[in-house]
């Protein structure tokens, strides 16, 4: 029995791509097959990144559906919005399982899609067939799919945050604000002057409040959990370090205030057996080192009696749980295999 | 006739004393004639700072409140919570003025001082003698005061964010939510390990959520704008950086919905005369960088019509305008000169 | 037959022994069984490190050379200067295989190591049987020992840089010149000034110039593949980062000019079948981030025929192949596994 | 009697340009009369800087010579390579001062510029009026000067560092070697992976091994200090900072071996009355934050006996003494005025 399935990944020279590579060479079930990138295909992938020399010897690959279908078994798109739009159908069309890491499937509406990403979106059917696998939430879509349209970075923490008191009615969704925080390589590796190194070091800066294309993502995932249209008020903010993302959420308690205590044994039960969310003592935050490099997500909570609010805190890495790394659960929940395999690394600290 | 006003620095070694003696040897009417610290006294002070090589030659002096008294007029206490409630009525009594950096004379209720610096804080009487140097918005306070309590860091960014919304009603106070960033100069030059580099760096953490010493300073002006008892929450995160602040305020809208125009309008009407406020225009969101080394506080706003919130980012430079600078800010008010005397350089950038 | 490997780590709570911990948990044929820390003894390591919650739930045990010695076969000593000197005796008396990441056992004079670390160094016996654990130069004498000093940071980048053109002739040992920069991690995690972020940021720093203990490390080392006495010029930097190593290090190409692809090859040939050394091709040097969090060392070349002189840039993980990495490198070789178990992880990038 | 100069600065929008701006601003004898863009003329200078907001309200200018002559008395060239090769000898032709802070006018050989900028250099005649403006150096040149041709960022650490030492002939040109470290902002305000934050954060690189632009400048200055051709080896790096040059350089002592007192006394004999240079005292070396901000060189020294060689340590913060603060100092020796009118500011620290 072969077990071991073969990957090819789609934008591997952007971050999403390279963190893909790193930690699909430490699967055990899984062999990278073909890295393909429209721009340097050809040469070899440890030429733009030096740190795979002697560790990765291939070149990159043209993006080709058919030399795709060859090679391999499961295709992950790192790659920007529009892409996939086109290239999945062709993928799915050819046999292949599809784990998108790209926003192109998540929106189930086109019109809000084209609102917010200025581009028209993916046809009705796909969209369909697309199931959206924030592993620990919508889990049970994800086995058997064919076709996985990753959650965004920012949806990934927040949701994760949000979703067990939404749930249980424990908060309003009508008073949900989301503070959100990002490192740097959520800007990808593309250059401009907003990821120049002089302009964001020593620096802290807002960018798209109110306007960022992972709000509708993140309200379409609140509204099928409380039942009910969710408007929320979100903002991002870029921090000076490289990776990791924090959401910092305010929300009024409903019903009888329930304490951190409450809230801490609330998401610990529905969390349960699930060992990448981590809930945090009372009196403890968590903090972005603390799940760097890992594919965790650490989460806890302050219950304010003045104010009757609660202020939930939810940290990933944004390039591993909000990216990579959850592609790869979603593929392990796919395959039916144990959803850690080939994740349970510990966080590089510091 | 001589308008020279000599100043004494009292907790010179810390970065808000060490700013202070940047800012007044650029300062045209000042001249710093004793500049003291407890812990390194007779020392040179260019020991310990050594960009002050060949430009401060002065020696460390000891706490005396005589020899103060006979080498200055004004004295800056930038000092631990708890040295001014024992220094500053020696150093009035003595015919000092005081401007005063720490939290110690900021709150009116001793109680809730108590609370939140757990200590004893000062008695009622020199309580009411202090002065809250919020210049731009209690500044009609300050001119021909002799005791000044200069605002914290976070209240200075947040309240100038936040008072002509409330003062004119456009925002419902109950409905404030504070989410503070700040650089690790505002932590003071003190060691511990949540300072150290490799802990901060690419990091991002939140601490003291809803418990930090600057609620009840917040609270208290809010309330005093608003005319009634304003609670807020308030988080504050540690940034990878070394200056700087920034507060995202969110905030119910109250009556007709406002557009950002409107508050921009309203703003700038507030704070006009006022050149170390800075209002962005429409779309545009200010950010740390562009105040650094300088005195002014840039505000932009976000109105949201699907929630009827606004968004309202300010940033300041924590060393400066919520430390050094406005203590001197608050001096010139005090001898009636021009507002920004000595305060008028540009940010350093990049 | 039971392979696994029980391993006890003391000074668990410094950087060197919490990567020991992320790399161990990692690696197939060791199990921690007891992580030792004298400060906080009783405790659970993931108070101090919350990164490790969920990961290790292990409680900090005393220092108690009965007690390791009935649960582990080999004791990691990641303790600062001295510790070691004391411990190791008896840890070696009862059975323990023992590698020192500490300084103690480095150096073969005990008056130099007395000069250089201001204090009493071992004596002489237990020096004789420590082996200096530089695994890809003096790894024969690795295998079935039982007493591993593992080399420091700075002379590990710096030897693997160095020596195969001094063994050849090619260089003159007479002319070497180190310019060294490490990130802040190097330091430790104990705290003063000299790691305050404020101060550290946006800094970079010379110290202890020709004066640093890892000086006499590099030349013993150096003395020996030279079969002469060799004496280096040698500084230290401080870079804002908080890991990563990098040694430029020059020196007069000695006998005909060799070009840079004459060193190319004769490293290449000399590090054959050693696959962390990974050397650069003509016109490459690596730089610290292309080897973060990993066990490679990477170096490259560049020769000035108007000059004369070779520069060789040498870049580690300070904390892996300059600590925790190559004291498990160490162990596999003790072990006669492959010298890569537990070690193959792609570094982290970016 | 009208003692006010008006300035026109061309390439406003680059870091030299803008810093340029900061510092003219506070000049007492400097007006800005034009800010020239190629790139964004007719725009407000604010909207890509805005951290000038209400402080400069000037639109950016076409490049007009004509438009030039009207406007100003001396013009500041803070543009790329090339654009003073064609435009100097007009503005000169115009009778306008020049302030070339590019490296156009700094070698003296044609041959040489195109070997290490790859395009043609300026004529011959030119290159004879254009003086290399190191102030403390070659000050007597310019005094009286109307073009002035800037030092380059690494040279002027190094140069400041090394030439009493050269010029008394305590130390063999023939054996220096300088490795110098420089912030991100001297790769100036251009997009391209190299300044990526993600790509420079928590990374130290080399890069122009032997190979930089500044080689030659800094080689044709000790040569014609110690009166024959001298040829350095010369590395750079890069720091992830923002600003910032250290310069660790290396000879061995000539003659009698000297002290670091010996050194230190040389020097402060050597600048004696040159108040941007300032030697530190024995066992101390300068950090780069320690000048930040301000127009200083900081400079120290260890003495090796065991090696024969000194070691210097030189730092500048590369946009202020490095580019536009060295300009004013030009202009002001150019103009009679005292050299540190407008430039007396303390560093920045922290």
């Amino acid at each position: 029995m072969n077990t071991e399935v073969r990957a090819a990944i789609i934008g591997a020279t952007g971050y999403g791509g390279v963190e893909l590579i790193r930690l699909l060479q430490a699967h055990p079930r899984v062999r990278i097959t073909s890295v393909v990138s429209t721009s340097n295909a050809g040469a070899p992938i440890a030429d733009g990144f030096p740190h795979l020399n002697q560790i990765m010897l291939d070149l990159l690959d043209e993006l080709d559906v058919q030399l795709i279908q060859g090679k391999a078994d499961v295709v992950f798109l790192a790659t920007p919005a529009g892409v996939s739009t086109e290239l999945s159908p062709k993928l799915l069309a050819a046999g292949l399982k599809v784990i998108d890491l790209s926003g192109d499937y998540r929106l189930k509406s086109p019109e809000i899609y084209e609102q917010y990403y200025k581009r028209k979106g993916p046809i009705s059917a796909d969209l369909e067939r697309a199931v959206y696998g924030l592993c620990e939430i919508f889990g049970e879509d994800v086995g058997g799919a064919d076709f996985i349209s990753n959650p965004g970075c920012y949806p990934t923490a927040t949701l994760l945050g949000l979703i067990p008191a939404v749930k249980e009615g424990w908060i309003d969704p009508a008073t949900i604000i989301i503070d959100a925080k990002s490192g740097v390589s959520g800007a990808g590796r593309g250059v401009n002057l907003g990821v120049h190194y002089a302009e964001v070091n020593e620096n802290f800066t807002a960018y798209k409040v109110n306007k960022h294309q992972h709000i509708p993502e993140i309200e379409q995932a609140l509204s099928r959990v409380a039942g009910k249209p969710v408007v929320t008020t979100f903002t991002t903010h870029l921090v000076p370090m490289t990776r990791g993302i924090m959401s910092t959420m305010y929300a009024s308690v409903q019903g009888e205030l329930r304490t951190e205590d409450d809230f801490i044994q609330l998401y610990r039960k529905y969390y349960e057996g699930r060992p990448f969310v981590r809930i945090r003592n009372q009196g403890k935050w968590p903090a972005t080192k603390e799940v760097s490099g890992s594919n965790y997500c650490d989460i806890g909570f302050a219950v304010d009696e003045r104010t009757g609010r609660v202020t939930i805190i939810s940290v990933i890495d944004n390039v591993v749980k909000g990216a990579a790394g959850q592609a790869i659960q979603n593929l392990n929940m796919m395959m039916g295999w144990e959803e850690t395999t080939g994740l349970l690394f510990t966080p590089v600290y510091p």
